[in-house]
């Protein structure tokens, strides 16, 4: 019944050497009659990992040890909790906070973890604990939106950008029978993207290896004015010369562009003017991550449909490799950290 | 059958002088075996026919007759031409383009317009020419957005700048069994929207009155976080420190954000960051003006809740005072223009 455990994690200490984690131990949150402590075995990296260390959205109170696409085993609950046992496997996603005795909740590049049940997901046993970690966050935040819009038989759903979020958002597209239309940068991704399930892509920078300067004039958008139902954007940082109104083009009448990526706070959305939006009655639209409920569909239909996201594995000593895989576009495409401080038996 | 036919209008002729129209003669479009020809007895005044004439959207071709909100009787039919006959009390929308033979469409501040049957609306008998005008623009454009975004019984739904778009979204959502909150700056309006029938209103520029500094302070919107299905926006002048962030703040998850205002091409959308749209899920919107099914559900709700706008009534000459009262936002709250060169038997 001691609060007095402690944690280990790897934690970043020094803003200005945010790839540098530093191992070192902490207090976990007073245990409360709802929540369920986890010894953690993998953890994704999200991008927002990188913005968050990097101080891209805002000042830390440091040390920071970030992370959470958790999956772990249960290793206590509390005395209000039901459904979840000792022993379980379960999930953890993107609801870290500071609580409200202050301590600063730290995430799950660590040994292990305390929170609400509400926020605690059985991972079904049909899939890896390494497969389930990267849904809690990036899966979900694809999965929610084509969920919520009607993804399905007879819809056509295009994906811009094609890394971590974009490759779940091809994988859950096919899986719920859509009709796919992939959109990246040059053709590196293409042999990978054909292997995911795509039915088309679509390169959206074609002509510019012999040309830098056909860039801001590619056409690709235009054969497909007024074909898509759906287009979720996993763009993380908006260029000049992209204009919205391009994207949205292709939309028909009250599709949905949803943009999912989170750029730094500097940098947001090019400028929409309300002409833009009318021509096809189109929303626009972001994420909330997802909702437990769909947390759960989302993990069942992993399951049922064999989905395996295209992961990298690393022991957590080397997040910085994948921080820096992550910012030199090298991740496929998803990096997964393994426990190595406290291994789980 | 001949085509030499002549109509007259109200033309704007030198955009620096663009309020003072003259009276001229010309040439309609070619009649075809779909088009319908129509004598003008009533025209509303759009706030697009001022953005258009004060060059705010682009140059056009001189000299302009503007004017798309359109009720007359029809004096020809094409040959193709089924359920519309000689006689009919019919209205066209905001559907005026440059024909395929180089003819440049005019607008309706005129004595005749020839129409695709597929723009031409018959209107129900329960509905006066002079109320149904402004409903085939002004009308549909919050109408639509209501109908696709599901107001209706227990939806709670914002409309934001009571002008007349404004005060026709309360009419509809009012019709539709929604509970209204009207965003207005002010109290000036007050009685009038009681009277519209609106649940709530909310002044936002409170306290503005004493300080107007207090302005870009303004917290109108805090009680109401997460309380609206719909926001409807028909404000068309974006300002700096009116952030869009506020005013989605107040919707529901997955709520919807809809401007339906469309400012000078100078004027975007505030900027928007993914951040702002993600914490509700919600999705934002324009307006698309309206199907023809869409009119014609209108014009019938209207008949049969007896829905009724408030206009002010003007001969066509007098276009110039409905101008000023609309940039002095002084009209109450749609002008139109009654037929003065050649009335209607």
């Amino acid at each position: 019944m001691s609060t007095e455990l402690e944690f280990k994690g790897y934690a970043m200490t020094n803003p200005s050497e945010w790839k540098e984690l530093t191992l070192m131990s902490f207090k976990p949150k007073p245990f409360a009659p709802e929540d369920v402590e986890i010894a953690i075995t993998h953890c994704g990296v999200c991008g927002s990992d990188l913005h968050t260390l990097s101080q891209g959205w805002g000042q830390s109170k440091l040390p920071l040890i970030v992370g959470h696409e958790i999956v772990g085993k249960v290793t206590r609950v509390g005395e209000k909790v039901a459904g979840i046992k000792v022993g379980d496997r379960v999930g953890v996603g993107a609801q870290d906070a500071e609580y409200p005795d202050g301590t600063i909740a730290q995430g799950g590049y660590s040994t292990g973890i305390r929170a609400h049940e509400r926020f605690v997901f059985p991972i079904p046993d049909a899939l890896e604990s390494r497969h389930a970690a990267s849904m809690l966050c990036a899966g979900v935040t694809v999965y929610s939106p084509l969920k919520v819009n009607g993804a399905g038989p007879g819809k056509k759903v295009g994906i811009m950008g094609i890394g971590g979020l974009g490759h779940y958002a091809i994988l859950f597209a096919k899986a719920m029978g859509a009709e796919v239309y992939a959109f990246t940068r040059g053709s590196s991704k293409a042999e990978d993207i054909k292997k995911m399930g795509a039915d088309h892509i679509i390169d959206t920078n074609e002509g510019s290896d012999t040309n830098p300067f056909v860039h801001a004039l590619q056409d690709y958008f235009k054969p497909l004015a007024g074909k898509l139902d759906i287009l979720i954007s996993t763009v993380d940082t908006f260029q000049p010369g992209r204009p919205i109104s391009n994207l949205i083009s292709m939309l028909w009448i009250h599709g949905k562009f949803i943009s999912v990526g989170l750029p730094d706070s500097d940098n947001p959305l090019p400028p929409i003017h309300p002409f833009d939006l009318m021509f096809n009655g189109c929303l626009i639209g972001g994420s909330h991550i997802g909702s437990k409920v769909e947390v759960m569909e989302m993990l069942q239909l992993a399951a049922e449909k064999g989905i395996k996201p295209w992961i990298q594995e690393l022991p957590m000593n080397q997040a910085k490799v994948a921080f820096e895989g992550m910012r030199s576009h090298k991740v496929r495409y998803r990096y997964v950290l393994t426990q190595d401080i406290a291994p789980v038996a």
